[in-house]
């Protein structure tokens, strides 16, 4: 492990490529504290009593990736979690992984794609799917969490297998796409022989808001999405709804989270050929402001009981209405999804795109679930999307200095 | 067509959705101001003797799609240009597309997702595939140009038709990717019924260096790519290889250019395993300083001849040798690629990612063909690449305003 960063690295190779790391990095320091009061250079610490990537301020871009043990081997399992958490606090440190001092006639421990670029607010959240507690060989049986199920059939889905499931989960934000680019291949690099990649979704541009630093973007649709997230700085409904507490059955968990996250088509020739109050009453909301039916600011109340002629003016299958945690039985999520593009749909001729939806909680089988459900069933959206991806992970809590993600399961 | 900027638009529409467009937008010209002095939302101007997108300092962000006519009408070509052309300035502009004071009852004209979001530097760069020239009905026959030929097969190309060719390209470029995705498909909605949409490919971080106000980006090899480039600031280099200019055969092509793309797929698992020292060689230059074998600093000459222990220090098939304008008698292009990646090659279990190549020139024939004649059978990078997608294009001169793309043609 290398304490030189990717930007002294760069200021050193300068001076000759045989003099790497062996000095002279102090002159461009100057230019250093210059970049790193422009947006996105930020550094997210790594450790902490709950992983970073979830509570943090959604970055504007994203790389997930989700990965399949190669064997069962409880030993390399705890080798590559231990790996993966020296190289993601390097790299969410702007730290090239392991050791750049290695031998020219050796391959680079790290790729080198990020060379000369700032940490970026990187952050890199481990989960752990279902089927790893499913493996008597990993000896793993008795740890499963009560929450941590493979998510039963839901109305609407129309799966693909390549892009669900997964045995472990790499969830890398940053605000340079290509530092959640390098962050993923260095880690599947390092899993190489013990992990195979099962599948990997790029995402271009949040579609949350989890922070109250942060103004509310548009998904492709053009709407505005998250208003009502859970905001990080409500400690009070992270605790209730997001983090894992004393009421775990699996002490393990306490501080970590569940992640779902799902593929959602978005049928946006036909979303674009609906009327602009079409949309508009499809979502319950108005298109350039993000205001709902019942106000005209964004953050006016949504006011599900509100009549007009006899009827609601937030229809009965309108998202926010279904979505919202009134009709919900109280129980939100915190959203963290983004918007994604993957080349043409050759079947139809048209762009294939959506939103990666990620979202946290402490329970999916009492929070997701039964809010989908819900939407699967009766949404106005439905016309408009479908669900082609689909996974589940236990996220454990952070680690500390010393330590490695996953220690209070396979410690 | 309106005028309303999407920065104005979100300032009346906060006042009610009613009140779209019919005033109050004044009140928020101060955070305009403070938002368009940080990085990224400047303004490129779409009209000019020039299409912009070329000399353009290149952008972060690509969206580039390319698309075939559903029937060979040369009046519906001529009405797609003129409305794309009128789209195009506009987004250019940060402005919506079309009119935004229709009836709610319309679907809207814009896809409303970069509401809110500043100009960021867009561009949008149209071209013609040779397909087009050869279809009777649309009698451009003896308007083609004699440097638009399909590529002839290169050595080396695993090329797949789903993603090469095309009848019309877009190249969309911004700083940031939901204003390049929003072009692409707001220009495919409007085209809807007169062209289909063939192939699109996003790329996440540029490649190349076509200004002397940029660094020098890494590729996924995490090598310095494009230390070498034409730099628009060469007028000189600019109308000798790249401006089509009074040499051409056909006038209407006068003050344009013509475009190569490649899909170049990276094997980024054998090249992980490659030494640094393997690495440097194969390439011609040092990893980390992006010098020349040659030299010590990335701006260093290149010298071909030098010699070490009776060897060329800088390999007979080293790529930067092979690419080189001193073996490929004088010649050279403007690279403007983007680093891409699109999810797991499931027949690998590896991450499908590499460079989206991107070159204009004034003759691919003279240009781009025998470079990659040459690198196809030499370059000792091709161990560690392959070419999946390739196609060229036309890239007509820019138009006027009241003008469209593509008139000196179709007029």
């Amino acid at each position: 492990m290398s304490p030189l960063s990717r930007r002294r690295l760069l200021t050193s190779a300068g001076v000759g490529a045989a003099g790497l790391g062996i000095g002279g990095a102090g002159f461009l320091i100057g230019q250093e504290t210059a970049e790193a009061s422009a947006e996105g250079t930020g550094t997210v610490e790594f450790y902490g009593a709950h992983q970073a990537g979830i509570a943090t301020p959604a970055q504007d871009r994203l790389h997930f990736a989700a990965f399949d043990l190669v064997e069962d081997d409880p030993r390399a399992l705890k080798a590559l979690l231990e790996e993966w958490t020296a190289a993601a606090a390097e790299m969410s440190r702007g730290e090239m992984v392991g050791d750049v001092n290695r031998m020219p006639v050796a391959p680079p421990d790290d790729t080198g794609e990020t060379v000369g670029l700032l940490p970026s607010s990187l952050t890199v959240t481990f989960g752990f799917g279902p089927a790893i507690f499913e493996r008597p060989a990993l000896g793993l049986g008795a740890r499963r969490p009560a929450a941590l199920k493979p998510l039963p059939p839901l109305p609407g889905d129309e799966l693909n297998g390549l892009e669900s499931g997964g045995d472990l989960c790499v969830q890398a934000c940053s605000d340079d796409p290509q530092v959640a680019f390098h962050a993923v291949r260095n880690l599947a690099r390092i899993g190489r022989g013990t992990v195979v990649m099962r599948w990997s979704q790029l995402g271009f541009g949040r579609t949350a808001t989890t922070s109250r630093s942060q103004e509310t973007p548009r998904n492709l649709m053009g709407m505005k999405d998250g208003t009502a997230n859970i905001r990080a700085e409500d400690t009070g409904a992270m605790e209730r709804f997001v983090w894992v507490g004393s009421e775990t059955d699996q002490p393990w968990m306490r501080d970590g989270s569940y992640v779902v996250t799902r593929r959602i088509r978005m049928l946006l020739e036909v979303w674009d050929r609906a009327s602009l109050e079409d949309q508009e009453q499809t979502i319950g909301r108005r298109k350039y402001s993000g205001a709902p039916l019942t106000g005209s600011r964004e953050f006016d109340p949504l006011d599900l009981e509100a009549e007009t002629g006899g009827k609601k003016v937030v229809a009965e299958n309108a998202h926010v209405r279904l979505a919202s945690a009134t009709v919900n039985d109280g129980e939100r999520i915190l959203r963290r999804g983004y918007s994604f593009t993957d080349g043409v749909d050759q079947s139809l001729g048209e762009l294939e795109a959506g939103l990666f939806f990620i979202a946290f909680q402490k329970d999916p089988e009492k929070q997701f679930v039964p809010i989908q459900r819900r939407l699967g069933q009766f949404d106005a959206l439905n016309e408009y999307i479908k669900h082609v991806g689909s996974a589940v992970f236990a996220v454990p809590p952070g680690a500390r200095p010393g330590g490695y993600v996953g220690e209070s399961l396979l410690g």
